[in-house]
């Protein structure tokens, strides 16, 4: 049976919404879940009958997002450390977690170790398109400054668990760039452009309105390009939100317009919510580690635990290994 | 009087929005227009009465959008480089362009010159938020690969123009980055901080959704990034637009909401719409060039010899000058 450690008390709501998605996990599907953090404050929030599928690790600290992703190998005794310990022991197969996110991917990537071939850890992220599937999006925070054989290895990441996880046979990869033609780029860009070419997935230069277009299921860039990218999206989604909320209160018969359109907003919201996604999985590390949004629901939480079990049952490490030693020189 | 010309060929339709824009604008606004082009094609499109406000100049050729930028320069009888003389001669205050951007912003900067103390030149734009104005975003496409001091300069310029051209008294000037902390930042924009630090407006590091927030008034970054984000803004709208629309098709309730929502909507679209906002400024140059989309409307053409007439109205090159030259080491 899969075991995945979860990080109880990292998210922002502390412990309550991050055990009530375990919880929910639980009862949809058979694995066996540890709870790592102060399971005084965690027990409560258990139905008894639940009870036999969980065991706890005490852990008494919980490294806040004001500290800075360094001092987490020092505070040993957090719920991160503690359950990325649990990972590199092997006395779990995954890792979920909602805390910090570097913290999480620093500790993941020391303790735990990388992927033979693999320079740097990538964040990836599913992103909705308007063709009602997703665009796998990476890296997206955790490395700000890549170079191109950095990017290379995000492309071949992306393709192996777009393939394996996505079930996407043939993914299609894309490059992040300012024009769809080979021409485009920055200096680094382009560099990753003809070490990405070796890729048969790969389909070039894909410009920052493809991620919601459904032509590609792959976008590469660096960890602040990525970043930008989602939190712009976030944002423009937000301020559509407020300009149509702002309209409809100016007039009554929009009022009546938009009660009848309740259903079509709510769709709408349900499939740009990251809740629908889980987590971001950190890929390249020799494990299987989630990162999930601070303010992660429970809904949320339940299918991070879902990704979790999928990534732990795949072959995705392995198959990514392998395609990166045809490339080493 | 203003004395402005327009590639009158360049943009994706051809002459007739073009002339249509100017037309538009000569009915409400006293300016000299210079149509540069096939004035037999140009011609037939104005109204007798306007011809006295209208001289033409002769273009035979039009760089076409697969030229290379760098070709531009020997293409001495296209119509963006006839404009751009023109400006370079004084025998105009401005030129507005719907044409290869690349081309325009190259002869611009390479005929034109650059402004004392500005490196790069850089397209700006605005884009629409949700408290109802609008954030200036720089650079969107000019330059790739920037260093901190270009980015500075960056921001220099958009404050500068967010003050005399937008009547901001006091523009809140943002750096886009990966986190809003000061910590946050790939190597480059780092630096940058520091530098910008040195400007009263700086408010620091803003996040993608900021762009959108209304809580900053320029956003400064580099022009790959740049163009990113505005592709990613436009498809994230795009995107939505389909669910709604694909979703309201599924339920006769929601089509009767979507009628009452008409206004709503129109609302909205036009104010996400780029035809409002006219063109997009080149700023850096010595003189005034405005790249407008080559996909560009009469009205968003008629919005941007508008804006071609307050920057040429405006001290906003000398003042760039002035306050560049009080950082020069």
């Amino acid at each position: 049976m899969i075991r995945i450690a979860i990080d109880a008390m990292g998210g922002d709501f502390g412990p309550e919404p991050i055990v009530a998605g375990v919880v929910e996990a639980l009862k949809d599907t058979n694995f066996s879940a540890v709870l790592v953090g102060d399971s005084n404050a965690i027990k409560p929030l258990i139905p008894t009958h639940l009870l036999k599928n969980i065991t706890f690790v005490k852990a008494n600290e919980v490294v806040s997002m004001s500290d800075g992703a360094t001092d987490a190998l020092k505070r040993k005794d957090s719920t991160i450390y503690k359950s990325i310990e649990l990972l590199r022991n092997k006395e779990v197969d995954a890792v979920v977690s909602a805390g910090h996110s570097g913290a999480t991917m620093s500790l993941a990537t020391l303790r735990v170790g990388r992927l033979k071939n693999v320079a740097r850890p990538a964040i990836a992220t599913l992103m909705p398109n308007s063709k009602d599937t997703t665009t796998l999006v990476l890296d997206v925070g955790a490395n700000v400054d890549c170079k191109s054989e950095h990017l290379f290895q995000f492309a071949v990441m992306g393709e192996v668990y777009s393939k394996q996880i996505l079930n996407r046979e043939t993914p299609r990869v894309g490059l992040l760039s300012n024009g769809e033609e080979a021409s485009k780029g920055n200096e680094v860009s382009k560099e990753a452009f003809s070490l990405i070419s070796r890729l048969d997935s790969f389909v070039g230069n894909v410009e920052g309105n493809q991620v919601f277009d459904g032509s590609v299921d792959v976008v590469v860039c660096d960890g602040f390009i990525g970043n930008i990218l989602l939190k712009t999206s976030e944002g423009v989604a937000d301020a559509i939100g407020k300009i149509i909320k702002k309209q409809i209160t100016k007039s009554p018969l929009a009022i009546a317009g938009s009660v009848l359109m309740k259903k079509v907003f709510k769709k709408l919201k349900k499939q740009v919510s990251y809740d629908e996604y889980g987590g971001a999985p950190l890929i390249g590390v020799n494990g299987c580690v989630i990162i999930s949004h601070g303010k992660s629901n429970a809904k949320a939480i339940k299918n991070a635990v879902f990704q979790a079990i999928n990534f732990a049952n795949s072959d995705i490490n392995k198959t990514i290994e392998e395609e990166l030693s045809n490339f080493v020189r």
